[in-house]
């Protein structure tokens, strides 16, 4: 390289694009930098539209975190709104630029150029799709809040991923009659079903409607036409049914680009072009359960990767991280957390996997405000590595979910999360923290103290003729319990071993806790035991 | 081993004590565990007793988490409360216990014996000090709730240490006028100094009075005296200046006991006497951080050893973990956690450390009720190595605790903490997380591109005649700021760059971030820089 500064060019002034810019402005005074965003904001905060349609974040300047004049003065770049990047001539190390306020194009050139034009809204092609709003960015909330304007009276949320459900929430809060219409078979896709429950339950609780299993297949004035034929009133219809990266410009570049759309990058975020790096939604990313490429759209990874390019460019010689996809949603006041792979997906491939659930309070249950915490923890059952979590609860889950998200990284074991040393008291948790209860189970598992059993394979047990051995209270037993379970007290259980079945045995109790001690009596006892993890609290949300 | 079942006895029925007492059961229905408490209650909630004494916990029973009757039925367990282990005869492996209801003494063979006898309130030998107060046990806290029950209109407590805290907090909610007399300079010893006077401040906010430097050297019928001679009304005066391990029936035994009175272990929780095993407060603890002994009175280490203790007795090969001594306390809604080692020690120990001060929010700025996290992280200066943190704030200070001491069993380097993907909804956290945060001051040492001061260290910089820079804006710096200093805002640095002293300076803003940024221009200007770790909030908060 020359003496000459370098020139950076930089498409997307956002998560990725911004965070690139002000960390290259930090390490080189001498660069040039230009940004290009073809909206008319910069380092706004998408993630915040949501709660800006129903007012919870009251000022729209809220949103707006940065200006392009705030950046210029302290950062010395030079970003450009309402422009638009329409090519690349990689050969001549050039783009084309329009200028949205005048049409007019003009050319501008690189020495590197960053990527980072994020993904937009899918909207499938179907009638009236044109009258469906979407949200992700500052246009997109402006027409959503002068919608609310108008005072509807019905919305139809089509999509129960995380910004579906967070905007479902925000227009029930405006008193809106919403309904969440959902094409699989539970909301929210990162979980599984039994822990997605929860969140569907709560929305209902809250009073919306969802629909899950369904389709919206026509979008009419005021309604919308399922699958079924059934028609939705619908004043107002919000399409988030996922994303896809805005990668025509990498694409048409003949940038190499996988089946996804997601513009392909090597572990220091460089496209197939050496001088042409990319981040954020639009970027490839590698999968640090598999190693094998995915598609990751959150924010944090593109924040990170921008931050991580502008150190390649500079030289360093740092890479990017494998994805864990951490992710969280609040659902009125109930939080729903996961990290890594989930149950579904570890299936799907075949993987040798172990399931964990537990239910305990987010805090030791003698000091007022305890709340259940809805626990699954995934780990290879072969190696005990930690594979993937899920967190339900009022209060704590993130707290648990981020606890993992460490111990993935750090490369502990599932049995490792027993011997956590959590900072305890009785207001923020308990002196066995939950999750040192995930480490003690899967470490009961690891020693073959304990054999667990899945909501999902009771039924299989039930027809291969295994006794299910309910050892709750008979009053709770009274009030619901797995059909052809019997009922036989864990308390009881030492007197009365004479009445237990022979041979092979399913133990269920609420949770799972009980069941572990029935299960130690049961084995000392000469049965073959297995307990069913979660309890009639999991089988009962994931078969209601 | 012969065939007739092995018979366990257990000193001490609370955390450590029947935490092995309940898993020994659980992985050998055919022993014999008998377990000696001393006083009239087991499985209770040491920790919950301050909130009782106010009401929070209302209920007294739900204080009591199981009663021998309970353990009896569940787990065949024969619990004898009111039963105190006098003498161990090693020789013939057998105890003298005396029946405190009759006071007669019997002796009980054992194969193996389990210590889990705690600590017990230091109370020094001061006139008047047979008045104090202590707090440890269900009778300590009947008698409490009856001193309060005879309304004191004043009450000294003596120590700042978590239970100290604890019941202030809890005193003060009864309408009591309350002062915390603490000898040392700070309250809460693991904290440092400055991170500590968040804790006296909120204190003090909240109607309480703290008195640091102070000691009470008598007590009197209604006031305590203290070394300055002056005097203060005490109705009421609670002791909780720290716990001495009651191991003076380990030390009779002749069993090896340390400097502290720990009785010594190995890392199968094994005393001296192959067949006795020690846990809980009364057992020597490894440092994680220093590999040595240490003693760490915390409920979820007796728990988790005492598990543990069980695993070994029936032939398991597992070993404790060296331990972190995380811990948290609440104070009037205001969480103070710490994990590892403060830089204190580390001083003191002559370890080649860094601190890392920083005050993100508790989430994302723009969705309401974040509210500021006061974060150091200390770290190996070396090899990056974490070897503590702090963490003050009222929401999600537990949460980062976790994090990092999850990162340090994981043995995560300070840089690596960028890196960490933790679940961020604007709700629950920040697309760049305070813990994000703290990985990127860290890396950014680590790689030569900042260096930092402390708020300690300024003082003789200035005496050196190294010039001071504020970065913050004029209305900034004039409502506080640092003797000595000259302001020239970040965002006018690079247009008067003339008027920046030349060579060495220290760089100052509110936290640290603007001097972050004002140090790489000034660096690049060739200037040699240090940036002020904290800023100005750290600086005023530590020399207040
Ligand atoms: C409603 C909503 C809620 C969300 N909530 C969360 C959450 O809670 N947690 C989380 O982790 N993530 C969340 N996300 C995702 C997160 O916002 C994205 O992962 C992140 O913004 C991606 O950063 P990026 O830089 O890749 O793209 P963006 O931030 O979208 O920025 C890309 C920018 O590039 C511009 N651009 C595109 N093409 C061009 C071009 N050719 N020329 C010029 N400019 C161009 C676009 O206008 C856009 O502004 C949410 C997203 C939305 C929409
Ligand atoms: C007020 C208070 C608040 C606390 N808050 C927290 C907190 O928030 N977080 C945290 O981590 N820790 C906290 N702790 C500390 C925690 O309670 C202890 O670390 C834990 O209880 C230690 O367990 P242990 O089994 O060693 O001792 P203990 O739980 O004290 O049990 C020892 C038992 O042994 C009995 N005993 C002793 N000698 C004999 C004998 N010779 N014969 C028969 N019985 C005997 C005693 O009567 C006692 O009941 C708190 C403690 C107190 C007192
Ligand atoms: C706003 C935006 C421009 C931030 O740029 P930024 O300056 O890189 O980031 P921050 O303001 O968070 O500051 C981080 C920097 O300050 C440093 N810093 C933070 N606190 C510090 C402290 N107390 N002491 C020293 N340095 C500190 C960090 O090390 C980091 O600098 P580095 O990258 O050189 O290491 C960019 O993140 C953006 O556009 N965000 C909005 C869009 C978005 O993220 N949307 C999706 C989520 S809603
Ligand atoms: C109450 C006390 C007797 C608990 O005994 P315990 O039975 O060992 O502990 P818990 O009730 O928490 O249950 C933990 C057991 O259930 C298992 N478990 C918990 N949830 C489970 C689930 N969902 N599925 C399967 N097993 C589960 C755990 O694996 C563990 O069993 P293990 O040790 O065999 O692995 C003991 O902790 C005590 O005395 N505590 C009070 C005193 C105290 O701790 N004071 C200080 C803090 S205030």
């Amino acid at each position: 390289m020359s003496d000459r500064p370098r020139k950076v060019l930089i498409v997307g002034g956002v998560a990725g694009g911004m965070s690139a810019a002000t960390r290259l402005r930090r390490l080189d005074e001498s660069a040039e930098i230009v940004v290009f965003e073809r909206s008319w904001y910069v380092s706004f905060a998408n993630c915040g539209l949501p709660y800006h349609v129903s007012g919870v974040i009251e000022d729209r300047q809220a949103l707006l975190l940065q200006t392009p004049e705030s950046l210029g003065r302290r950062f010395g770049i030079d970003v450009r709104v309402g422009h638009e990047v329409v090519s690349i001539d990689r050969d001549a190390k050039r783009v084309s630029v329009r200028d949205l306020n005048t049409d007019r194009i003009t050319t501008e050139s690189y020495d590197t150029l960053i990527l980072s034009p994020g993904a937009a809204p899918f909207v499938p092609d179907i009638p009236g799709a044109e009258r469906a709003l979407t949200l992700r960015n500052i246009a997109d909330v402006d027409k959503m809040v002068a919608a609310v304007g108008r005072r509807p009276h019905t919305a139809v949320v089509v999509g129960g991923g995380f910004i579906g459900i967070e905007v479902a929430e925000n227009l029930q809060h405006l008193g809106i009659d919403v309904t969440v219409v959902e094409m699989a078979d539970q909301l929210l896709a990162p979980l599984d079903p039994e822990m997605a429950a929860y969140v569907a339950q709560q929305l209902v609780d809250n009073g919306i409607e969802v629909l899950t299993g369904n389709e919206v297949v026509a979008i009419g004035e005021k309604t919308v036409t399922l699958g079924s034929g059934d028609e939705l009133p619908a004043d107002m219809v919000v399409m988030s049914i996922g994303v896809r990266p805005d990668s025509h410009l990498a694409k048409d570049a003949g940038l190499e680009v996988n089946g996804r759309g997601g513009i392909v990058v090597d572990e220091y975020q460089r496209t197939s072009d050496p001088d042409i790096f990319a981040v954020g939604d639009a970027a490839e990313k590698r999968d640090a359960v598999s190693g094998e490429a995915a598609m990751v759209p959150l924010a944090q990874t593109a924040n990170r990767h921008g931050r991580l390019v502008a150190d390649v460019i500079v030289g360093r010689r740092t890479t990017s991280k494998p994805v864990l996809g951490t992710a969280i949603v609040g659902v009125f006041g109930l939080m729903a957390a996961s990290v890594g792979w989930n149950e579904k997906r570890l299936r799907a491939a075949g993987r040798n996997y172990r399931a964990i659930h537990a239910h305990p309070g987010s805090h030791a249950g003698y000091y007022p405000g305890s709340e259940a915490l809805h626990l699954k923890l995934l780990v290879d059952a072969d190696t005990d590595e930690i594979l993937g979590a899920q967190a339900i609860g009022k209060d704590g889950a993130d707290k648990r979910i981020d606890v993992i998200a460490t111990a993935m990284r750090g490369g502990l074991k599932g049995a490792d999360l027993a011997d956590l040393e959590l900072a305890y008291a009785p207001q923020f948790g308990s002196a066995k923290d939950p999750i040192n209860m995930l480490g003690f189970i899967d470490d009961n598992v690891v020693n073959g103290q304990s054999e667990l059993v899945q909501w999902h394979e009771v039924e299989a047990a039930r027809k291969a003729g295994i006794p299910l051995v309910d050892v709750r209270t008979p009053g709770e037993f009274r009030r619901g319990h797995i059909p052809g379970s019997i009922n036989l007290p864990v308390d009881e259980l030492r007197n009365r071993l004479d009445e237990v079945p022979a041979g092979d045995l399913v133990i269920t109790c609420q949770v799972g806790l009980r069941g572990h001690v029935a299960e130690r009596i049961l084995r000392q006892a000469g049965h073959q035991v297995r307990n069913l993890t979660g309890g009639y609290q999991t089988w009962s949300t994931a078969t209601r």
